[in-house]
């Protein structure tokens, strides 16, 4: 066959491909891979939340058997915390994508299987999207602490998600109407919901990188959803990285 | 808080969690989640391959260097050509998603890690979409073997997609135009291409399975693509099978 | 240049168009585009009703100024109503795709003509997703005669579009989910949400009708947004009906 | 009921809403519509036009002899022209989004009207996407006097779209992975393509106006598609020109 890049492919092993990309930037892992970088600009950047809700962190959330001990691990609770706190701090845009499931969804012909498995366990349910009877403190509802920065008149709450993307809501048209082009994506649950929309604003032209320990996820048998969702945010988003180096690059970036 | 499923929510462990699916089928992997299950029924029910590119597939490819090993392992070059032969010879419709880029595309101002490296090792590099010169047999090109079934007159070839996902391209109007509502996903790569299909296509609303030797991934230091992709189908998908498996019920829905 | 057509193209004039279509079905109207038809199924046709609200269709609503006219003299209020009424007796699967617009929508950078005229006189505005004081019988609500037909427990009210089309909600998956591959379309306004929601929906590979005298739209000095509507709906959709023959044909699918 | 805005209400008439509108520039019609406005700038908005080809353009092509008539009426041939040129002497950047068919699209199993239509007059059909056999200078080329422009090494030519929108291409990510937030849409036809692009970038967040007399339509007995995308560039768009003052537009914004 014609190769594309004859010179290049003969030598071509993770470590010769890290040497291909040469100012890929200095490595921050010897995995082989470039490191595009993501810079937080002040104005077109904003931060993303998907799924702060009980469900998910609250030890009586009833999705905690599966994920409380990666989420106690991580420190996901704080971390994410630590995000709405400094970029409330710093006036960064801060948007928030909730899962609600209203009984309707429960009538869905076929499903995956985390869908499933939602479904059948109550995951997010609401009476509907006009009843808010005993959604107060519900496995919906945000983790208490979170309220008073979802709740400060600037956050965005967009309508739910339905499966595990935004390609479901107006998250892509309420961060374009706000003149957002960069992503900071932290959130619940690292390998599905918070991949799923790291992978669809990515489709869709946004820059994007994930907070490694702002998330978490699923741990079963044979089945490491952290673990899964690390090996897709290194290769997929422009950057990767924890708590406390992004709560620096934000405050450094209004400084 | 307000439990909305106090009873289960104290029991809530992986293997709980299949007793409350119950009637999810015949456990296949003791995981704890349920086993939705896919049926393969004749006339709506496709056959999707995403980049079955030399790139990714044949040994002269840019790419062979990082995914080789697992496409012999997994024996997927062999597997993606029993779907062919066998989706002909049941006359399931086919359709193919290809990985293009073009001179045009190398001028995006940002990209995400593996865009960036696609990029810069010329991946799927075409001179253009209305010039084919020195296409044939570029890495670009389909691998030679399965060109009888893609050239057969029946197959669909969408136009390409550009990140990683169908959102850039016609596959999904494709497959509702042929009244297509399940997809047998197979091809390259598992955890870029391949899962970012499976993601989108669940999200558009179709039931979705993926066959697991029939892909196969970039594995890097610390970076196992394949095993992260195995985790996110089995959790995503409504079935994971392996092409004996999904072969062998092709041929029984038409019988 | 080379012809495609060479034989049509020399006689390509609206009647010959007609004729050129042959087969295309007993013309309903002399203007020489072909008739499609659209055959209502038991199972998978659905109906599709957007903004059937307040501020469109009660003589308080803020824009039935503009619309209030159009609405009289095509009779949508009744029209709408024996379309639900219909679709209940029938067992049609029902749809509601309503318009709200919630503080945060209101700091939106740019807009629209009609985007910035509806968030000028406040039409469709709630106090936010989670918040539904003041909304019983306010602009934002339904209509109080279609109450009985909405609350039924059986229909699907999407997420609210923000715009005009359904790419901002959950209408594509919630009709999938339920095995919807057709739709009938009625609702207001006929030119903007209406003919959003058919165009989209079409794009995304449904088969659409749309009910002509079950819309209406907004008519301004130069500007009759029913007309242009007519047009592309005649233009665009497989068919366009008046509610009597609508549901005739929706009875006699079940019978 | 509870009006949002009861003051206005009562009062509620084109000649009212513009006043309500108040602040929204000096009306250029006396429509009551409030007027946006599209400011150019440099850097961040681009040029779209779609449908370029001689099926819509040339005497030959086959839709000739149902838009030929509005295309020289508006001069579109040689405002698209303009446009093209004051792009490449501005430095805008342009993107071209093309209709092509290719022989699977024509075993659609449904279509709208002017779907079935096009497929029935083998407009812009090709052999298939890598085959160029016999396509230069047939329906689906681009008319040959913008060869220059399209071909000048810097405009992006998207993948074609299937239906009318850039939903089944990659237009949106091609101009989000160049920084582009704000488009001026010229092109052919009005009311169709036209129309569709710019409906559907709105609802992806972009801020676009239309070029008046750079697009025309398909008129027939009782169907003026021009007459009906007026109404809606109109109603929908930020703004609405004509090409002498777009161009002069474009021509001080970066001077």
């Amino acid at each position: 066959m014609t190769r594309l890049l004859p010179s290049l492919h003969s030598t071509l092993s993770p470590l010769v491909l890290a040497a291909a990309i040469g100012l890929g930037g200095l490595a921050k892992a010897d995995d082989g891979l470039p490191h595009p970088g993501f810079e937080i600009t002040a104005g077109n950047t904003a931060l993303l939340v998907t799924d702060p809700q009980n469900d998910f962190l609250h030890p009586d959330g009833v999705a905690w058997g599966v994920v409380g001990k990666n989420v106690i691990e991580n420190g996901t609770v704080e971390h994410i915390e630590e995000l709405f706190a400094t970029a409330q701090q710093t006036g960064m845009p801060v948007f928030v994508s909730p899962h609600y499931y209203y009984p309707h969804d429960h009538g869905w012909k076929f499903e995956g299987t985390l869908e499933k498995l939602m479904h059948t366990i109550g995951m997010f349910d609401r009476k509907g999207a006009l009843d808010t009877a005993e959604f107060e403190g519900s496995g919906a509802d945000w983790l208490a602490r979170y309220k008073p920065y979802i709740n400060d008149g600037h956050t965005v709450v967009t309508s739910p998600h339905k499966v595990f993307g935004p390609e479901t809501n107006d998250l892509v048209l309420q961060m374009r109407k706000q003149g957002i082009d960069k992503v900071i994506i932290a959130g619940m649950s690292a390998n599905l919901c918070t991949e799923s929309h790291m992978r669809e604003l990515q489709e869709q032209g946004f820059e994007v990188m994930v907070v490694s320990d702002a998330t978490a996820a699923a741990q079963l048998p044979g089945l490491d959803g952290y673990a899964a969702a690390m090996v897709n945010f290194r290769m997929i988003a422009s950057d990767v990285a924890d708590t406390e180096t992004v709560t620096a690059a934000m405050l450094a970036a209004v400084n």
